[in-house]
């Protein structure tokens, strides 16, 4: 008991120090932030472009009622989705707040940097104007943090969460300028968001995963954290044609933008619950994990190529694909990976995002292939367009498929070796992973010792509340 | 015991049986979507319409923020109404979540088939073009499934709600063809999904509705069920207004659309809140069963003349009024229903959807009455858009009103002895009734033995873990 | 015992009085409205401008989406940020439901009222024409009593409410009459809805604190109900954008009225998460009453100017220093106001809508006195739009700021009188402080005895269980 005692004064002088690090280093991100914005940053005007049309206004009608859905998306619906374990609310909902607030603020500067690189326009005599859909793509990339932080989550520190949320944005724009340069296209993120986000985060997660976190008994789902959990699901599919629409040329693209993702969610969907109750318990029941996660599949299948011409049969086809093998993932491919790959990836990024991300990206390919040879499917006009790239399209697209997974493994190396360093300031104990006493307050109810027999006396929780008193 | 177990045994290989029905059924369906999707459905498309016009984003511009609003409404509002029961969140999120996806893709055929019919297009050579307002009109079709769904929560098995999401649509797109027939108008589907909804609810309810289900003790709320359950309420009440504007014709209808479903749930509220409790516990405690649903009335009894020129302070008396008889419905009728006509309406709907959508129903025929008698209440453009049966639209919605509750009636037949039929195959034990462990693997704390006493050693979830453990 | 039965009798009785005044109370509301509503108000329509333009569908266009919105933050938003109590759910939800309702339908009348004062109207000859603008001031009206109900929220009874709901209305009219008359701007109403909100609101609970409230147990948060008040903080911080804009003029200013408050709610996210684990339990661990609230503040003091060109690093750093000052206060301010003076300001209302309010409202002055010094920062144009009192704006603003406050301390002062008149008439005893279950029917699992020893036996809600079975 006295070893005990003696391990918990450590860990509480140890998390103080992350505590200061973390506040530290958080207060110096908002002040670089306020000097640069200060600076360098301005507001889009109507008096830029002349004329007597309202531009700025024509640009709110059309990209507030997406940026909206974005907004909720990233902190509802991902903060929700993360919700399922039983002791670890606090934590997906609180730093997925914090962390995507950064990112949005962090974005504008990356991405007026992107532009200024890209034109050759000089940062000392010119200012940056930003409007809604500069906003937007903030969101965008605070989207691949938190699906970084789905493969982290129950693992990591604040401190850690904050490098990530200050190197990830870096590797993101680095794509977003690889892509620009390239002319590939990727009106949803399938590329930029899911398919980066996943492979960055798996690589980072190798670094963290460890066996006290596979583990520990608290990696669990609890029945009412399965409730809110939908909750976040069902936003992120409601959400979802606004978030592939978002930036598709307006007229047709937008309108297949929004049909094609509503209608491969229908697909991922049905999918999801015909290969749930297939490979379910007892042969038959269904299993949450599968339809908070893998209905959104079609979602994702579609981020690169939503708006082009494929039909709806196609886009049908494709959520139910990809449904099918996200549903497989989490039952054969997370366990698997878990286990022989040391990649414990709590919320199964791979299944929901990885593997749809880079199958909706092939398929990109092929479209951009299909629609250099068949000039049929879009006037000229439309096509110069949808394809910057022309007959080079198809090339580009895969170019950038490989580039994103290589930049994501690069930056989560990267990345993932300097939480490492960081792993023992503040770093959890045992009984601390997938719960929120270790940085948290919690309430007098805060679950303990679920389904763990004894612990229930002994376990976290009223560890945490006797180191409590002892402290007061 | 033994006995006990040899009917576990049984109970598990029906319920495989079950599970293969649906997954099979499920799989044919959506191969018979995509295949007729690839032969016979495009995308809107501006060369359609010619000129400079992007007509295309145009419709986006006024549909889609009412198409996400409505999506809300089915997926998130309906699909957490109905978590208020304290063991059945799982079922109530999930088969309105794979039901209604369904119900989206089945839609579109069924809205294609209907316009080919009415305007005899030869469906050999024509193609189908849709877009955001037809998938609108697939999301009403899943709402009035979603208010059949009401009535059955709890006494269904997945496949049995897989027949009634392939059936009930045919039925209402039977409606909508009868309706263009005879030129009714129901501007938010208070006849066609309110109506029709209910009874066909109702209808099949009767078939289902046994001993089992009537004594059942878990058809009761919890805390947090209730909670949950007001969330979704909230943000049906909330989105309702874009329900009845949503294809209201633009400017003054589409005004009035939003203000009278507006200013009439604000009366239903009012209503709610007075005579629940004033027929409360106690003589005078509130009731939340009231407060989720009666709420809400106000936006039914506008689902038919929300557009009409009917006058803020009836808009209010509507709501008033229907908030008032839906709580007596709650009290009185409800209990009466299910101990003398075996009628046993889980979320009663009929107190919700059927007497409110009925009421507005004879409403908007005296609105269209009192519409050709005084002339001065409509420009005369107006009248022709908002009357098309002119001087015989009184007449013909009030054809309209029993026409729905008459398909509704005869489609319950149908679709109830149907899944009388099936009821066997997989079929719900005693214990099984509102209860999610027969159909989902649940997380460990799933509730057990609620306020059901020496019940928590020996209940529901205890008997459903022992099965799993021998299981695996 | 028998003493105990005895007063149980007594308050039935008591409460019985207290349902019969609110129902008739809120009927004879309903039939008020009902009647004025039917002699003078009207719906917009095109026929009243007259030429070709629809002007009514171009005001949903541009307002329904914002309305919308602030119908989420009202209900659902504010609604269940007051579910964090672990047994005042029903009531946070309930409450805030019918008042808002209420005040939804009692601020058309008003506005009207004061649109004819304004403009020397007559009530006998004209109508009042209302659109979905005047739908949305009834939802600000009715942000500024959910405000005053935080301060409130477990102490009083639905009939305080409704009184609370009747006149503060009037009040905040007032303030929108003087300020149309001086000419002062408040685009968000960091002046009308936040402070005097909250100033109203503290008058108030002066009156309505005692030593029950103070000293009851039941004053604490849950786990779950943390999670919910999550879910109600993130859509007010989400949809804060489209509150701050809803009314903002077209163009530049609408722009920067959403970039400003996007801006600035990061700021005071990232100013909360600094400064609660600086102040925080152990020296480190975060609160989520600082998470939910302080988070918030940063939408709060762009309220009165978020569409003025204050550039986008004032607007982060305004976030930043309010959420500072909203949590120092969470931490120091609010339990020095409950001992010293007498206030217990249950979700502290002070911390996140008084103090950033004031402070937003001074910046106000500085950024008009600015823009009067300064007017290369706006076009002349644009400078009479958005001040309407020119040179003499800052003055104006500045008179402003203290009438909203004076007027919620006499606003406040004469309904908190009225509520102290009616405390006795169904008041709380010692344990139904803080519970729902004192005028809510409540689930069986209704949590009682939360940590507090024995008192699961005998507290609150056995005592309440006890109560409905001798009744019954």
């Amino acid at each position: 008991m006295s070893q005990d005692e003696d391990d918990k004064r450590l860990t509480l002088k140890s998390r103080k120090t992350e505590s200061l690090m973390f506040v530290i280093g958080l207060f110096l991100f908002q002040v670089f932030m306020i000097v640069l914005f200060a600076i360098w940053v301005r507001y889009d005007t109507n008096a830029r472009y002349g004329g007597g049309f309202d531009q700025v206004q024509d640009e709110i009608d059309h990209t507030y009622g997406y940026f909206r859905d974005v907004n909720i998306m990233i902190f509802f619906g991902f903060g929700f989705l993360m919700v399922f374990l039983r002791r670890y609310g606090y934590s997906a909902l609180g730093y997925t707040f914090i962390i995507s607030a950064m990112v949005a603020q962090w974005s504008v500067l990356l991405m007026g940097f992107v532009e200024f690189i890209l034109h050759n326009e000089s940062f000392r005599h010119e200012l940056f104007y930003f409007n809604v859909e500069t906003l937007l793509n903030g969101l965008f990339c605070a989207g691949a943090v938190m699906i970084t932080y789905g493969a982290l989550l129950g693992k990591v520190t604040p401190l850690q969460m904050l490098i990530v949320g200050i190197l990830e944005p870096m590797f993101y724009f680095l794509n977003m300028y690889i892509m620009e340069k390239i002319k590939a296209f990727d009106v949803g993120g399938g590329m930029t968001i899911h398919t980066f986000g996943c492979y960055f985060g798996l690589t980072v997660c190798w670094f963290i995963t460890n066996k006290k976190a596979k583990t520990s008994p608290e990696n669990a789902a609890s029945y009412v954290g399965d409730l809110f959990a939908m909750a976040g699901s069902l936003f992120l599919w409601m959400m979802w044609p606004s978030f592939n629409a978002a930036i598709a040329p307006r007229g047709d693209p937008q309108l297949r933008a929004i049909a094609n993702t509503f209608l491969s969610l229908t697909g991922s969907t049905i999918a999801t619950f015909i290969v749930s109750r297939l490979c379910g318990h007892f042969g038959h029941k269904l299993d949450m994990v599968h339809v908070q996660n893998s209905t959104l599949a079609g979602g994702v299948v579609q981020g690169v190529l939503a708006h082009l011409n494929i039909g709806p049969a196609s886009a049908i086809s494709m959520g139910f694909i990809v449904g099918t093998i996200s549903v497989l993932g989490y039952v054969y491919l997370t366990p698997f990976l878990a286990k022989r790959f040391n990649l414990q990836d709590t919320c199964g990024i791979n299944n929901l995002h990885g593997m749809p991300g880079f199958i909706g990206s092939i398929a990109a390919v092929i479209a951009a292939a299909h629609a250099i040879n068949d000039r049929s499917l879009y006037s000229d006009v439309e096509f110069n367009i949808l394809f910057p790239a022309g007959d080079e399209q198809a090339k580009r697209n895969a170019a950038m498929t490989f580039i994103v997974v290589g930049v994501g493994i690069v930056g989560g190396l990267i990345t993932g070796a300097i939480l490492k360093l960081v792993r023992k300031i503040g770093g959890l104990r045992k009984e601390e992973y997938f719960s929120d006493h270790a940085f948290w307050h919690v309430a007098s109810d805060y679950p303990s010792g679920f389904g763990s027999g004894d612990d229930s006396e002994t376990g976290p929780s009223s560890h945490s509340v006797e180191l409590e008193s002892k402290e007061h």
